[in-house]
């Protein structure tokens, strides 16, 4: 399968996996349900779920355990989209072409369907074998848990709301952004990379600069498109980390120099590849993909 | 130990632990983990922790792994009640005597202060050996999330919030604090029982009966609590539920029926742990505890 057939292939894997983990809309509570199936089904790039099979692919991972480790990882996304919407936090309208969900039902709804996704992804990595053992099913959820929480995403976003206003250095946004999106990216490729044979240590170091690239790089060129893009063509609110006089990699480094960045981490994260032999294709391709896309 | 003795002695041991498994406030990003402590430490009576510990004395779990157990269901607590408390939920002023956490920061700082610490619960039980076998800790895992998650905790809510200004038969009450409250404190319950020897099939289908029986008790005596106390010594805002048009067991079957039902609660969840043997003594002080609390 070649990568332009690899990528759908993946995305309707992720979606039908979801579709199995989310509770059914006829079950009770049907709106939270509801709620919950709107914010993650139908939508979104699946980049996380991507990242999670094609580092799944180094380490001959089942693709079965991997639905289950991108679907996990895809729901904490999923949640904190809905979080970060809010009207307390960036009070946004717009998400993957849709109202975002406190505007389609409630606040009160958006807040437990958040407090939901999130449980469900814990949920769905301790239900399912992600890992051919135990232990590896628990260090899954470790890597997990250590991306998502203060030291990881939820911390980032905590920096992100601080940062409203204020001059950033480059250094500060570099590491708000490693936590905020980057953490999260991360742990798609290690948790991906965990769910089938192991990696020894020396290659994992290879996959975490990898990771850590990709991370930074998925924000930079979300910056760069944010400044270019319009609201049609994103599927969300376009300009608004600006508007909100959030500094960005944009406004802080020029549209052409954060342009040379994105290349710059590109090379770097693919650098990191070359040892790793042809398995790490996936991973080269996503790359490119990341760096390159359009919206 | 007596119960006298015990009470204040595991109430201590899991602040202690609570104060292990908390970032430090010094961390960055200073003020999300300094609300997540605000909102953990120093208060609230760790009814979830001693029915951990009681329940695992059942089993001959160590008190350590109790520790982490009694620790990820008291984060869990600690994170619905920041969030329970936001203005597009209860929207209430007081908890524990303190000011609510987005009272105190802000609503931003608390929404993200619940998500962390609802991550952090699930990374203290991977991150510990809270059972003696990968398998134990995975199952201990799975039950947290689902106690939590929408068919629990989470949902439980969304019920209670779509209860509002809304009649409500017995049955559907109750089945609201199953899910509200009782979950949680079921699943405290097992997962005590959980991180010790395990029980057998009949055993644990009495553990559960006290459990579910245990888990409406502490609703009903809130209720009858919340009608009959003065705010000063709830800690939290005195008849808010009955305020907010919410039916409560008090609305509904009026005090000396709703403390009649108390009654027969206690009576129930004493008789399931009658077959369970002496080592159950802890949960059957601790049932009479709850039937009996003055706040």
């Amino acid at each position: 399968m070649n990568f332009t057939e690899w990528l759908p292939y993946i995305q309707q894997r992720t979606e039908t996996a979801l579709q199995a983990a989310l509770p059914a809309a006829a079950l009770t509570p049907n709106r939270l349900h509801e709620a919950m199936r709107y914010a993650v089904l139908g939508g979104g790039k699946r980049i996380r779920a991507l990242l999670a099979h094609a580092a799944g692919a180094l380490t001959h991972a089942a693709q079965k355990q991997l639905d289950f480790a991108a679907c996990a990882v895809e729901l904490i996304h999923a949640y904190s989209l809905i979080h970060d919407d809010m009207p307390c936090m960036d009070d946004d309208k717009l998400r993957r072409g849709k109202p975002t969900v406190h505007v389609e039902y409630d606040e009160a709804t958006a807040l437990l369907a958040g407090d939901a996704l999130q449980t469900l992804a814990f949920q769905v990595l301790a239900e399912h074998p992600v890992s051919a053992t135990a232990a590896g099913q628990i260090e899954i959820i470790q890597t997990l848990a250590l991306a998502a929480g203060s030291h990881g995403m939820a911390g980032g976003q905590a920096i992100d709301i601080a940062a409203v206003g204020r001059e950033m250095t480059r250094e500060e946004l570099e590491l708000m952004h490693l936590r905020k999106t980057g953490a999260l990216i991360r742990a798609a490729i290690l948790i991906g990379a965990h769910a089938g044979e192991g990696v020894n240590e020396t290659r994992r170091r290879h996959l975490d600069t990898y990771a850590k690239r990709i991370g930074l790089l998925y924000q930079v060129v979300d910056d760069i498109l944010d400044a270019e893009a319009d609201t049609a063509t994103l599927g969300k609110t376009a300009g608004k980390d600006a508007d909100h006089g959030k500094p960005t990699y944009v406004s802080l480094l020029g549209a052409a120099d954060a342009r040379r960045f994105a290349e710059d981490l590109l090379t770097e994260a693919c650098d990191a590849l070359a040892p790793l032999g042809e398995r790490a294709i996936r991973l080269r391709d996503l790359a490119d993909y990341i760096a390159h896309r359009a919206f």
